[in-house]
């Protein structure tokens, strides 16, 4: 839905990237060539950190470093190369259609882990103080702000010592703002605008945290950069 | 607990049975009313098929009433009463996240039933053939529209004999039209408008054409309603 | 790519579907020839229905030869034309770990469908009624035997509408007797025995019930093959 | 199969489960008592680590202690409080098949956290040296020793970042030897005998390889305890 939040990340993360062929330098106008281009062609470009890595408060660079180096940018290459295979196996007569669907199941998760890790470092890097606007509209979905805030918390606990995702999403089907449980890249509200987004893998967490889950969320909570989330919304 | 809402809601179904626009353009006034309701108290009313049940080419009467009566009004029930659930379950300070988790993968889960069969009878009625312009707008993506369609019907063919969805959607993030392959009603490409959906659970087709999932395939492209597709683009 | 093999499986189920005793006594030369076998080249031969296909109470001949042909032996096919791809793909140093994840998740999911329609299928074909010892064994895990069947139904009619399987089995660490809700082919308790396992993907029912799944259950119950249980057990 | 292995696990942790005196004596006749309580009462007593937290080559104590305390026992604590609300909810008719299959679902993911973990925890704290036999017989399904432990590695590295199991099973059914990958605790292959088994979840590694799994890969094999492995095949 908002265009807006994309352009904070559009800006190459060249310099860390192994293969310089692989991803190419980003172009000003590349969103249009995108949408030119085949759904099977397309490569990824990274978006680079929309803050300093050191500058979350209390969760410390070496994480947010290999969050974002290994995990993030590890998904963009892998749904880059697997674009290639996409298209290798449509191409070959050969391929059942149970074992294309297990290339498509990878894309879906790999998709999911890019789109919802750049969700997530975009609402990063703020005071963690919600202005009174947003606070009054999700407020108005959830009875109160604490209401809310303590569901999403609760969500997040849940998934401690697993693989998955929360969200503070915008349903267009059902014109709701809810939060929603997610178990991993490739489970997600479908028809949904992500509005706010908390990552709870572990390796978003327990090398600074260990197993305390709960840390990690009172952290979280601490750096959400609010203006971003009012933008999505 | 909570069995008085289904009571609420069948007679609100029934209520609404006649508008054959309700799926397209939900009026302004309910939507107010759903937005400044707290999520948790959302009760939603069903659509009625946008065409009558008789009218599919090569589908049966039968099966479009079974599949929007048991399956899809059988989730907005089974998401309505979830809602009191999650509710309670938020209220008692002994409900543990990890079980909360369970009440959220569950309203994940109804929640995805809910929005994409509504999706599925909003694209279907038509009469399979879409119009240049959107063939245009879908061959820039895939190279062909027939690629496309290869693609589409791939995917759902390797889905025959279990549960999930084929869908072309538009991901907002990456600012591209693709097919995606969902294994459940809870996988879903995160932040991505649907534009075409089709509906491989086994329900959708089995007691028309048995395990014969291609002949189904075949008749719901015959069945398209591209307008409506065109409008969601 | 080798599609050969799908051939020969067919030929080889054909030529087995006499012996009616084939699921639950497997020859004891064919199973030595298997364990020298690699795991890579291993082929699995159907094993034919233990009873006629129109043999069942309540299930017709048409679904019951639908589903052993289409879903059963369907799954043995692609698992066998998956092995060599695997073989292929290990042998190929530029397969990322995580595409081959993709066709060892495949595997996972249609083993899971070989073996647990062999003991879906091995499972009935009897006059569902259970003895007085195994109804006592049942009884000292549940309380009761009849609170054994409740919860035994009630996990198959809580899957109604979608893919999974109900299985009672022995748990080998906690030495217990339970019953297990599973999602689909690929979930299944570790480390456990199965003794009596009930398919609930729609593919089980849909075309002699429609989405009545509580009346294919009843149809079920009435075909268990007891003497089989009891022999797992 | 094997119902040795569970001796050594089987050693009460009493009522105080947060000290290191966790690991305590055995209650010999626990096991009778357990086959003689219904499922919905059995209570999980946590098994004590088989060997000293401080043993392992290169896994520190800090990350075996927590991985025992938080995730394991975790487990243990859940799935305990769990078999009351199932018992609850059985017992309440006003609950749905649908929302007690969720219980179910989490019943299905707590047990196999529970038994994966004493069976990854039962084949550590070894020197990492398979001996003839068992290399002869791995050997047999896998053409060579080498070529089963690059399978088991790749499934492994193919799982990095987030949440499942490695297992070298024998499968009952297919009487196969084989690696499996899976995919979360609730993920399994049926009707197998797990033999070794590698946790891939993050909380196995992260602590003390960030996310560098192959590093932790490294380090579990020089740790197996390949003694526990012969007498569970």
């Amino acid at each position: 839905m908002t265009t807006t939040s994309r352009r904070e990340f559009v800006h190459g993360a060249a310099a860390t990237l192994v293969a310089a062929s692989a991803i190419a330098t980003p172009l000003a106008a590349s969103e249009e060539k995108t949408v030119s281009n085949t759904a099977y062609d397309y490569q990824h470009v990274p978006a680079p950190l929309p803050f300093a890595a050191k500058a979350l408060n209390g969760i410390s660079e070496k994480l947010v470093q290999s969050h974002w180096q290994n995990n993030y940018t590890g998904a963009v290459t892998a749904l880059n190369l697997l674009r290639g295979r996409l298209k290798q196996a449509l191409g070959d007569s050969n391929t059942p259609a149970y074992l294309y669907n297990g290339l498509k199941r990878e894309q879906l998760l790999r998709t999911g882990s890019v789109v919802l890790h750049e969700l997530y470092f975009g609402n990063l890097g703020g005071d963690g103080k919600a202005g009174a606007d947003l606070r009054a509209r999700i407020a108005a979905s959830f009875g109160s702000f604490d209401a809310w805030e303590s569901e999403f918390r609760k969500i997040g606990q849940g998934l401690g010592g697993g693989s998955g995702w929360v969200v503070l999403g915008f349903n267009q089907k059902l014109k709701l703002l809810e939060n929603y449980w997610m178990a991993d890249h490739a489970t997600a509200p479908a028809d949904t605008a992500p509005i706010l987004v908390m990552d709870m893998y572990e390796h978003a967490y327990q090398m600074d945290f260990g197993a305390a889950a709960a840390k990690y969320i009172d952290a979280f909570f601490s750096n959400i950069n609010w203006d971003t989330v009012a933008q999505r919304l």
